[in-house]
């Protein structure tokens, strides 16, 4: 690529509210992951774009040049219809681990790079490496051949996917750029897009335990990937979904498989099992068969022998017992009446000082960790009864986890929590 | 210092416009000018701030931190009062030559530590080089000495004068965030203040040839640097001044020592002579001697007198002939009335592009390059005068120069030219 445009000269239009051309765009990001343009001109201009925004054109451009830093795959030769999700994260949120089985059960397949947790929301490769034996890394040819035989994996990304991302996500984490809307949506959709599905349905999570705490952003950051994905030729729906409780009922490793697989037979928390309908159906419907209903699939056991199949392919054993906890410790219900309020974030982060969850990308995270609860917002408690369950291989780690916990129940407080799913979002 | 603060937090409240405390302001300036915050977090910090803005007690306390980052000076061993003057920089503004020597003349001693010329505005220290032998290095003995002997010393900032500034000026220069009204005033300020003067008179600029193309944003400079100084114990004024047209008949380096020399002479361009006379009395009232009249001194060759002490106590030869270009090229009136326009801007990128001037720090300038005009504005000229020389070591520079030009100057037509002196600003 040519030297024709000039760090500064971006920065500065960018910062003056100049709108930048598609040729500048391409530019700087490619010259930004070659290493032309420095750390600190980069970080100048993010921190211009979280005041300035990016138009619509600017941002397409910008995610567009994130993909061309990489490649972007083609899964045609699979010969079948492909879907994937994405979750901008969330407290107790393993809705992937039963979803993209039961999706490949109803014939689209489901090719899901994924990522690790960080801070208080979870990472699905975290969660099935609780699972003894299961291999997160698969090459190239392996991923092609189980997408075919299996239908579904989920696996870590490779190097190639959107590797300018890689660099600028860890830029923003260091300069205070990560709250940017249009920068959340280009490093959220490059990678998804380059992933080569044909279709695409985002969970955008509202709520203390997401990254969006208001309504309206989530709203706005899901609009905004849509019309990324769709204008990149992607079928993408979303769904705006409750965070201010956590999903399920339970946070952590191990103790989520157990409740992804319980889903898998049949059963499991009915708000797990209903938001992995919904966004089943929106996958099948952007990959072109809704036709199908994938409530048949859970409750014919095809989507479990997915899972099986899945799990083993990459080296996991299903029958083995998960990994379970050295120390417990239960938490009483404070009174009797109607459980209102399970603060998400104050789960979410007691589980992760249990050792559920990372604070630097290369701590290791423990897979018995986490947090159990016996009820959910809306039912019933009765003062005494035991709510929630800590569960940690360090008992140590109990008490800053029940720091965390202060004030994260409520009985009867009137609050009126989220309905489970706010929005749905399309092009 | 401790670790107390960190630098993510720090960013992410100015970007939020969280005021900064005085302590995590002192810990980042510290912490950046040891290494231990890196570039691209100072560069988003620095963004922040353009758009954010600093209060007043936010910039008294980064100013601070800067001046701590070296050393004020303490010139109270002079036993002498002292005064210094600092310019935003124009074209034809050598302002400084003809007033250091005059109010040392008149008792009161003139600690100029300055800079050398970027891009369209010349550096007194380029200039004074053109003077042969002259040297802009003086170590701090040496200074003390000429300072007491001759009243005036005119020389480099050494590395101990607010070293921090050094390092962020560097980084917004490169970061597109120079244009930050707060930033460029503690970065004037810090070093001013280190300085260690008495009193301080500062003409910020205003027009196509200024920094500053707004007299607004001229005043708000000056009023907020005005209570820096004041604050940090510095008497302090500011002269709003015309930098719609250049200063004097001369833009270069030998051109301009050479009018200089006709002011001290008694002679010289009436605005060159208007604007050192109000700058002398601002300096002298300031170091509480406006007992004097500066007039006096111009007139009868005491300021003379020290010029020629001062330059040779920088090993230079006030007799020697200055140098004189190789090539020169006229410039004719374009009509016959009024000339209502000569354009700063133009004229200083023209003389920049014959050689007068550097494009980077590193790069040489040519002592005899420059532009002279045979009228200012509102006088009369008649068509096909000879208006402008352009001079140059080099011919092969002229034709670009001569495409700076274009516009630059308009008979009749009906412009208002700024008066010389916009405002005073004081405390």
């Amino acid at each position: 690529m040519s030297n024709a445009f000039d760090a500064i000269d971006v920065i500065r239009a960018k910062r003056d509210g100049v709108p930048l051309s598609a040729g500048q765009i391409r530019w700087v990001v490619d010259a930004y992951t070659r290493g032309v343009v420095p750390d600190e001109q980069m970080s100048a201009l993010l921190m211009a774009i979280f005041f300035r925004g990016m138009s619509g054109d600017e941002l397409a451009a910008w995610t567009q040049a994130m993909i061309d830093s990489g490649e972007r795959k083609d899964l045609s030769s699979l010969g079948r219809p492909t879907a994937d999700k994405h979750s901008t994260g969330g407290v107790g949120d393993k809705i992937t681990l039963p979803l993209a089985p039961l999706v490949a059960a109803c014939g689209v397949a489901v090719p899901q790079l994924s990522g690790r947790g960080l801070g208080h929301t979870g990472g699905t490769l975290d969660k099935l490496e609780a699972v003894p034996g299961w291999r997160a890394d698969v090459h190239e040819e392996a991923y092609l051949r189980q997408l075919r035989e299996v239908g579904a994996v989920i696996c870590a990304a490779g190097n190639d996917l959107a590797p300018a991302d890689k660099l600028l996500y860890a830029l923003r984490d260091v300069t205070g750029t990560v709250e940017s809307i249009p920068l959340i949506a280009s490093s959220i959709m490059s990678k998804k897009i380059a992933e080569g599905a044909d279709a695409l349905v985002l969970d955008v999570k509202t709520g203390s335990g997401a990254f969006m705490k208001s309504a309206e952003d989530a709203r706005t950051l899901a609009r905004t990937m849509v019309g990324l994905g769709e204008a990149a030729g992607v079928r993408t729906v979303a769904l705006v979904t409750a965070m201010d409780r956590p999903l399920g009922r339970a946070a952590g490793n191990a103790v989520e498989v157990a409740e992804s697989v319980e889903v898998l037979a049949g059963g499991g928390p009915a708000d797990v099992v209903e938001l992995t309908l919904a966004l089943a159906r929106e996958m099948l419907a952007g990959a072109g068969r809704d036709d199908v209903d994938p409530a048949d699939a859970l409750a014919d056991g095809r989507a479990m022998d997915v899972w099986r199949a899945m799990i083993a392919a990459q080296g996991g054993d299903p029958d083995a017992p998960l990994p379970s906890p050295a120390e417990t410790h239960v938490v009483t219900a404070p009174a009797t009446g109607t459980l209102t309020r399970l603060d998400a974030f104050s789960l979410g982060v007691a589980a992760w000082r249990l050792g559920a969850g990372r604070a630097r990308k290369e701590d290791p995270v423990s897979a018995a960790a986490g947090v159990v609860w016996r009820a959910g917002v809306g039912e019933q408690v009765t003062a005494g009864q035991p709510l929630l369950e800590l569960q940690t291989d360090d008992a140590a780690r109990i008490p800053r986890a029940l720091e965390a916990l202060e004030g994260a129940v409520g009985v009867d407080t009137g609050e009126q929590p989220l309905p489970l799913i706010l929005d749905r979002i399309t092009a």
